[in-house]
This record gives C-alpha cells, structure tokens and sequence, in this order.
C-alpha cells in the first residue's frame, strides 16, 4: 500500500539485480536510480538545466541543511523545494539523521529525540521524528526519509542495539506524521556490521509498511567489504515490490555491487565533490586532472563520453582550468562525473533488462581500478 | 586599410555615440559591444555556451596571464585559444601591458621592453613588444593589442610622458611583428590625465594606421570624472572609420557616457566579479544579493529580464545562494550581470540607429544610482 501518486513498479530482475520504474508527483525515474546530491538546495556550481542534461531524473536535498538555512518557513514560503530550486522532477529529502549525528555536538539523545548543537552557529537544536517530518513536509519533497539514528556501524553492539531500537520507534513515529500529499516515506535499516541487528531491523520496518526502504548507516569506516555485505544482507531481508535505497554511498564499484545486490538508488557526493578536487571519472579508474602529463593532452576526458565537457573540452583544458583555479573547472568536472554515474547506472539498467548482469560487473569491477578513489560520504 | 578578414563598418551616428558592425575571421558582432572577461580563457564559471546565450558576441583573454599559466606554446599546440576555450566567435586579447604594470613588481623598464617578476612565483620575465605579439600570435586571437606601457593616470607629467613615447615606439615595433592570419592589431592610446599628452598619443597612433584604436590607462584612480572627459577626449581624436575600444571599465553608467562620447568596444570584470560578491545589477542601481530584506522575495531580481536566472529563480532562493556560500550564486549572478551587460550595450544601439541616444542617455544615468557601485579593473 502506497501513498497515491508514488509507485515502484519491477520491470525486471537479474539475479537479485533489479531494473524498475519509480513514480512520483513530479515524474517517473528509472531504476538503478543515481540522484546528484544538492544538499543546500543547489547541486553544486550546476544549473537545473546542466544537472537535467546529465541525465538525472530525481536529485537529494538535505532536510537538516534546509532547516537551518535558509529554514524550511522560507523554502515553504516560496512554494516549495521545487520551486525554490527551480527543479521540477522527484525530489527526495534526507531526514537529517546522518547529519545531526555526524556533524553535530550531540548534548543528549534519548527516546525523544535529539538535542545537539547547530554546526553552523552553536545553537541548541531539538529535533524529534515529528519534528523531522515537518521539516519535510513544508519543504515539500516527493520521497521524504524516516528519522533515524545513526550510529557509526563498528560502535558496540549495545550502542548500536539502542540505536537500532530507537530507529524502529521513531519509524513508527515518523509513519503517524502528516506528510505533504503524494509524498512517499521510506523507512532506514541501521545496525552496524551486526548481521542480526540488521535483519531485525529490515524485518521489522518492512512490516511496519513503508513506500520504500534505506540501507542506512554504512560507509563509515566499516570497509568496502564491510559495505557490500551489509547491504547485501540488508536488502535481501527487504520487500522486493519496494524501491531498495543505499544512502550515501558511492564509488563507482559500490554502485555496481549494491546494483547487483538488488539495490534501486543511490546517492553520493563522490561525483561532485571529486570533480572540485579534479579527479575525473572513467571506466578505466579515475583520472587526476591536474597531472603534468594531461598538460597537452588533446583527447576528452573520455573518448566515448556524450556529456558537454567531453563534447567541447580538451583534458589539456581542464588541467589548466584546475592549476588555474578556474571556478569553470569544478562545473565542468562535476558535468562530466554526473553523466559518468547516470551512464553507469543507465548501463547497470540495460545489463539487468538484457538478462547479462553479472557478465557486466565483472567486467565493470576488473577494469576499474580502485586505488586512487575514495569512498565518502 | 585593414588587414583581410577583419572590418568596422559604422552604421549610424547619433552625436559623438556611434553603432557599427566588426567583421573577424571567427564572425561579426555589433557595436557598441560589451566584452565578458576570460582572463585565463575562461569567464569564471559559466560554460562557452551560457556566456554565448547571455548574447555576448566576443571575449576577452590575457596574454600577459595565458602565457604564464599554461603557455602560449600549450594553447598554441591545442590549435589556438578559439580550440583551446571552446569559444568558436571572434576573440581578442589583451597584451599585458596593464596587467605587466599593475600586478609585477617592476625589475627595469627601458625601451626594449619590461624586466619584472610574474606574479605567480617570482620568476623573472622579459616582456618586449616583440614578444608580446609573439604570445598573441601563437594564442590566435582575432583582434590584438599593442603592447603599451601604462602609468597611473595621476603620474607626474615626466612620468607620463615617458610612457607616452615609450608605447608609441613599441606601437612602431608592435605594427612591424608577424601576426595570425585575418588578426587585427589596435594601438592604445595613454597619456593619464594630460590632454595634451592623450591628443598628442592619439594622433601619432591615428597616423601609424591601426585597426582599431584603445584608450588605455584609465579607470585606475582618475575617478569618474576624469575617467570620462579623458575618454571623450581621446576618442574625439581618434579616427571615424576604425572602432575605438575603452579598456577595463567599467560599471554600467561608465559605458553609456563612453558610448555618448564615441567607444564602440568594452571589457570589464566588474559584472561578473561583482555577480561572485553578490552584487547584481539592474537600471535602478546594484542589488545586494546578501541582504535579508530579500529573503523571502518572490521576485526575479529584475522583472523583465530575459535571462536564464531572471526566468528561473527568485530573489529568495539567490539570497539563499550567497548567505550559504553556493557556487552556484556567482554562475547564476554571472549570468544575470553579464546579460545586463549584453542588454545595456544593445539599448545603446538601438538608441542610436533611432537617433535617440541623448534622451536614452540621460533617462538611464538618472534611473541607475552609482551608490554602491564600484568601479574596477
């Protein structure tokens, strides 16, 4: 059972890859789903327009972020997060759990919520599961998350046993909140690297009968390994006529193991935040752009690559623009990384419908070299 | 005589105000002109495509800056700054002259040409007329600058018109290097704050036969006034058939009194430098993007602004941008600044082939408030 105007529907499956079709109160997105991440309602340096052009369908803003600035009473106030950012596709909102619990001066967590300090100002912030599901109701997303607690996944198990316990009441909780009409809520499995937390805890959201379902709580210090078996483990244990989102995360290759694990959407800062630092995204492994040898380099990033920083720019270019400090080359870059993602997961799509899934990770995992990539959050 | 490829062709006349048409090998564009400023082939952060959709026709380079970071001899083996940016219309670049004399220290100046450190690590570079067309030859700009030396325009007088002679001997020397194919060459006039020093400068150069002539060294502690009757001044003097360039200015009540006094051509960085400072511009003076008062304003930052942030995006949402250090605020300010810019010179245009230029004039500089604006190099 649904919210009205939110619906997964499988197209296919490969293996537990999955290939399907989200619908939203603003649009359809196809799935394996990568959705660029604006945080402060703004994918960094990009246009709407340039974020469209590299093939995203639906884009990440941050609940936390928004409430503090420039406040939710003001993105409300001007019609909304669509409006407001000038974005007309699915939205989804990440409830702020991550943050509150990764950037912030916690002073108190109890069943409640949690008191912690703004990390933009000091201020005591209070924030509740109610709480967090007005901030997004006024901001108005079409996907908006449950309100969790999330701890770091090789903290003790007590820790996070308490968490995990917290997180199921809080779903609850957030379940019971208004939401904005049509709006989808997804329910967040923690538990650590503690196998039976996490099967306890998917067990038990998935019958609470949320639209979709989060592997929360992982690229943290667990391990790549330690990743790909969690959410492996996480998301056999979901529903499978629910979309499977893994929050966060990641490299190139953890989008293709997740994808074959039979996760639907990801989010990551890597294409982006990469971009500003000048490592480029190939098939071959990423390249650092501002490497002598690129200095005359008259070949794109990538010779088989449609995105417009590929179509009209040199890797001398962009090597130039990165020593130079070119504000130019951090667009460019992240342009190029985005339509790097929205390919794979386009390509992972085609893999899954044409039945040749796993062929295609293999062959995506031997040649992509990890050394030089960095997971991040 | 102009070289082949390149041609003014003036349209009308309205007062001293003129509106013409220069034909480059890389196309045409309409004058009065506005140049955007890519210092380091490149307008700080929008793509070759936004700068082009905000209607500007031509850009601005630095040779001084390119053949520094990354060498002429890199853009030059990636087939020219045209190739290089990804700007397929016409080009010009700056010699360095300004840049030689405001940025370095100066090491000595004689008439063989400047000794003074790069800005960038202290190495010592030696600058002569000859060599600054070397850099412009091998970048392939359409439109070129003879290398001058510019003095503060408030110098002593000996100053001054020392510089006088020494940049009318390196014009001679400028006139005599090789060039691209189709590349016009315009001389720049100095002469500070000294009429007769500017007259005297023009008329030399007039008579040397340029393609187009510059009024150079202004804008740098003259103050408007000055600004403006040196301008006036030197135009007056310069002759009809070619276009006259004012260099590095200015703010937008700056451009339409040289436009009343017969430029044709301007470069400036403040729309786009003062856009990534939250300063955005509209006929009735500059907004500050930053201030509260427009946090929750719905409006477009001007209301029959046709370009891409105007039709997009509130006030709100930019203020929202610059208070939370997005880079997305300069490349949507940049965009709006730039085409005000674009807007403003295409009035004058219009103004003057309907004969109309003085009334126009004098509407928009008392409309546009210079509180607040600042002028910059």
């Amino acid at each position: 059972m649904s919210v009205a105007g939110f619906s997964f529907r499988l197209r296919a499956a490969d293996g537990a890859a999955r290939a399907g079709v989200v619908s939203t109160p603003h649009g359809e997105f196809e799935t394996p789903a990568f959705m660029p991440v604006g945080t402060l309602a703004s994918v960094k340096g990009l246009t709407p327009l340039q974020v469209r052009e590299t093939g995203a369908r639906i884009v990440l803003a941050n609940a936390y972020h928004l409430s503090l600035r420039p406040g939710e009473d003001v993105v409300e106030a001007l019609g909304g997060l669509h409006s407001f950012m000038g974005w007309d596709g699915p939205i989804l909102t990440d409830s702020g759990g991550f943050q509150v619990f990764s950037l912030s001066p916690i002073n108190r967590v109890d069943d409640e919520g949690v008191l912690f300090r703004s990390h933009l100002d000091g201020a005591e912030v209070f924030i509740t599961p109610e709480r967090a599901m007005e901030i997004q109701r006024r901001l108005g997303a079409d996907i908006v998350m449950a309100f969790d607690e999330c701890p770091p996944p090789l903290a003790p198990r007590p820790v996070v046993q308490k968490a995990v316990e917290r997180t199921l009441l809080w779903a609850e909780r957030c379940l019971d909140a208004p939401r904005a009409e049509g709006a989808a809520l997804f329910g967040i499995v923690q538990g650590g690297v503690y196998r039976d937390l996490r099967l306890g805890c998917a067990e038990r959201l998935s019958s609470m009968g949320f639209d979709g379902y989060a592997v929360g709580g992982l690229g943290i210090g667990e391990g790549a390994e330690g990743t790909a078996e969690m959410t492996a483990l996480t998301a056999s244990a979901l529903p499978e006529d629910r979309p499977r989102y893994l929050m966060g995360l990641g490299r190139p290759e953890d989008i293709v193991r997740a994808v074959g694990a039979g996760v639907d959407m990801f989010d990551c800062v890597v294409p982006t935040r990469n971009a500003r630092n000048a490592m480029l995204f190939t098939p071959n492994g990423p390249m650092r752009m501002r490497n002598a040898r690129y200095a005359r380099d008259e070949r794109p990033v990538m010779e088989d690559c449609d995105c417009y920083t590929c179509r009209n720019f040199t890797r001398a270019y962009l090597r130039h623009l990165y020593v130079a400090g070119e504000m130019l080359a951090g667009v460019l870059g992240s342009i190029h990384n985005l339509r790097f993602y929205q390919r794979l997961v386009a390509d992972c799509r085609r893999a899954v419908l044409e039945g040749r899934f796993e062929r295609f990770a293999a062959d995506f995992l031997e040649n992509c070299s990890p050394k030089g990539t960095e997971s991040a959050k």
